[in-house]
């Protein structure tokens, strides 16, 4: 089914919000005045392409079709997600959303990206507040999964429902913010800390440099996973959360911050912040900074994924949902056993993919395999599993970040303890990358030896080889190495 | 050498320094009057040993000896380095001094893990004042680099740069803060954010779960690497650091926070935030999330590691200052091509290292002996490398994290385009794990294509496989896959 948003303001904020919808499928209708809108919206995307799919281990939908349109009206037309983010001005948000509703779908959700107005503020007199709420994203949009959802009391149930929605099928984290405030939630945060940084720096405590490394090497670590409660619910330890906050008690009246007066945020301490900036990181272009942070953020967000964690939760959730909608396979040719793209950590110092890398391809089309015979999470839990014995791999080419490969399967036998099979890695251009031969051998996972596996496991196993017996043996299979055909 | 720290008080701070110190190979005298303090870190000490060697990808030094003392004399005794962290209430520390003074090495270091006390407060009358100064930690002390080190007027600067270099040779960060104030920097950023979520869940804005995940959804992810102001820096793009700022002065005078009120900590509050974190956290135990959170960081940072950034590239700075003092290798017999331990990170769901790692040691170990024969970073800058043409790995037996293994690499064949290498993978208990044979060719890094290396590449790499003619062929090589010998 097409599924079309439509992007009001195209700045860095609206081409973030318009690269994760394209990037997941969706068409996107951009509105913005500005002549450059294109070539703007076109570095975010550029940006977005490059690290996007690194943190999905499926490949991507298709992209949606991005077009530009010359008026309000025309880019709402048909959609049923509307982002909103103009300039931070009440009367340009009020003129906006009386655009938007002369040609918007009657059920069609409308988010604002306002980092400070409350969501009755923005609805105030609009014929369509019913259908409007803040959905406030955190920059890159594309990167970051964060949406504070903040609706009005005019806002229907059905709206917040569901943009809760649609925000979580295109990766993001919706947290529905029940209750009104000015900046929401985070924004107060980053306030407090940014006027204590300006007064550590106007106060020649700390340059910005340091700041950045004490936040960076400390608790922005800790952060970056369990946020500020449960940081803490650790660090109190057995004694319990009430007993760990008792203590806090007294630091609280303690004069050690001077957040009650707001320093002036005149010349002479913008230039001392800008000129602390520049000796800091000066050295890089906005650009590479760009591109530091966004490989960054895929390797920490990977990184959680791993441990199933937060927002690398976030990821494996959208993983499983596209995994769910897979057709069952078909077992009588090749077997289709993997479709991503090459993740950013898949990388190495030449540029291209390195060599484990390769093995970690292969390993997991062999897990699909054992999962389409029915080796599956459940049966492993019962303590039975295959592990690989033996590997023998051919490097015929490379491939770099961000390109589609597929891993196609042939079973050479499987009986018994033994299961021999051939995997091809392909590019999706159609070249060949390297072939994987394997043999595994099922063992109990009490006893760590050899056994045989379950009864239906084997009947799919064996019917599997039945299948490709009368396939050719595929070139470089039982092959030792240097040694030709 | 062997080098001694003292750490005089074991709670969870003083059992971090401990493990941090131990497991770089010091040794650790320990002085705390608690009867439960063996077993209190020795509780630490297993998180750390469970996490710590995972963030270094050469082998750590030989752990140092632990031993438990009677008095505070005893364990200063012999001592380069002493960290304070007893109770935060002056008169105790000022004793504690006091006693450290009486055995302590006279140029001996005397940091303090005080989160809110000035080090001229420390130093206030102490006959030691000129050793003494602030170093203070973050939890869990040995995964968090980050040490802010603050000297008072009386600390030499002697001992100051005698602090940054023990601090740093441990793989820690130490930020030196050069105006000594109350609380020091990071805690003043702690004290404003947690002023502000206290009144957030007052007022029934968000819970602790909501709070939590708008900081690790959002802003958490983006401080773990650039902190506060690089990030500015990069949304500010390029209109320059002076102009993004600028649009914050508005924003400064509104009224978004309530900064100036500190919420009464009463009983009802303390309920409602312990209430909430139980609802979030309370399915896992402490330990639980300790491990987590010990998993995430170690995610978090080798991730970093891998961008050599922040605090991945201090990761990088302990692994290359190891490597550095390496001796020349012996060339005659098998090449010892890497000493490790299994890190956290390859680790699978079988709770071993997983398939396609056994490939990532083995092609480790091909970097370093590409590096033995001069096919070094500085030699592939010029245009040429080797490339994995053909692999063949025999999984032998299972190893899991922590452990220490090695690789020896024998050469079979090495001439012309072609080096034909063998690896032995062996635990450190001497059981061998894996095999891995591997054809590599020489590579023009500018065409792609097999291309002669330099011609003192090529006479070491013969001068290695004439030393290695003798030795006899190792079993498993020259195999295919399923075939016996």
């Amino acid at each position: 089914m097409e599924k079309t948003a439509a992007i009001i303001g195209g700045g860095v904020i609206g081409g973030g919000w318009a690269a994760r919808f394209l990037l997941n499928g969706w068409n996107v209708q951009v509105f913005d005045p500005d002549p450059a809108v294109a070539r703007k919206i076109g570095e975010v995307l550029a940006n977005a392409r490059h690290a996007l799919p690194s943190l999905s281990d499926r490949v991507m939908p298709r992209e949606g079709k991005l077009t530009y349109h010359a008026t309000i009206a025309e880019a709402v037309t048909g959609a049923s997600y509307i982002q909103e983010s103009v300039p931070e001005r009440l009367d340009i948000k009020h003129t906006t959303f009386a655009a938007i509703h002369a040609a918007a779908l009657p059920d069609a959700v409308i988010g604002s990206s306002t980092s400070g107005f409350k969501p009755s503020e923005l609805a105030k007199g609009a014929d369509n507040a019913t259908q409007i709420l803040v959905c406030h994203p955190f920059n890159p949009v594309y990167l970051l999964p964060l949406i504070e959802v903040v609706p009005s009391p005019a806002t229907t149930k059905t709206t917040t429902a569901k943009a809760m929605e649609i925000l979580t099928s295109v990766g993001l984290k919706p947290v529905h913010i029940r209750a009104e405030i000015d900046a929401h939630v985070a924004d107060r945060f980053l306030e407090a800390v940014w006027r204590e940084a300006l007064w550590l720096i106007k106060d020649d405590i700390a340059t910005t440099e340091e700041i950045d490394d004490i936040i960076r090497y400390g608790f922005g670590l800790r952060w970056a996973q369990m946020g500020l409660f449960e940081t803490y619910r650790v660090a109190g330890g057995e004694a319990g959360m009430a007993h760990f906050i008792e203590q806090f008690g007294p630091a609280l009246a303690w004069p050690w911050t001077k957040l009650m007066d707001v320093p002036e945020l005149d010349d002479a301490l913008i230039k001392k912040i800008a000129d602390q900036s520049d000796a800091q990181s000066g050295m890089y272009t906005i650009r590479e900074l760009e591109r530091a942070r966004d490989n960054n953020l895929v390797m920490i967000l990977r990184g959680l994924k791993t441990q199933n964690w937060g927002a690398g939760a976030v990821l494996n959730n959208i993983d499983s949902a596209a995994k769910s909608a897979d057709d069952a396979p078909d077992l009588t040719g090749l077997i289709r056993t993997s479709h991503r793209t090459v993740p950013l950590d898949w990388i190495d110092y030449n540029g291209h993919m390195t060599e484990s890398r390769y093995l970690h391809a292969f390993a997991d089309a062999t897990d699909r395999f054992m999962e389409i015979i029915g080796c599956d999470a459940e049966y492993i839990a019962t303590g039975g599993s295959y592990f690989t014995a033996e590997t023998h791999i051919r490097h015929l080419d490379e491939v770099h970040a961000g390109a589609e490969i597929t891993v196609d399967t042939q079973c050479l036998m499987g009986a018994g303890k033994k299961m021999h099979i051939f995997h091809r890695l392909q590019h999706a251009d159609g070249r060949l990358l390297a072939t994987g031969e394997h043999m595994l051998l099922h063992v109990s996972l009490e006893t760590r030896k050899s056994s045989p596996p379950a009864a239906q496991i084997e009947a799919k196993l064996i019917e599997i080889a039945q299948n490709h017996a009368d396939m050719p043996m595929p070139e470089g299979a039982g092959r030792a190495i240097g040694q030709g055909r």
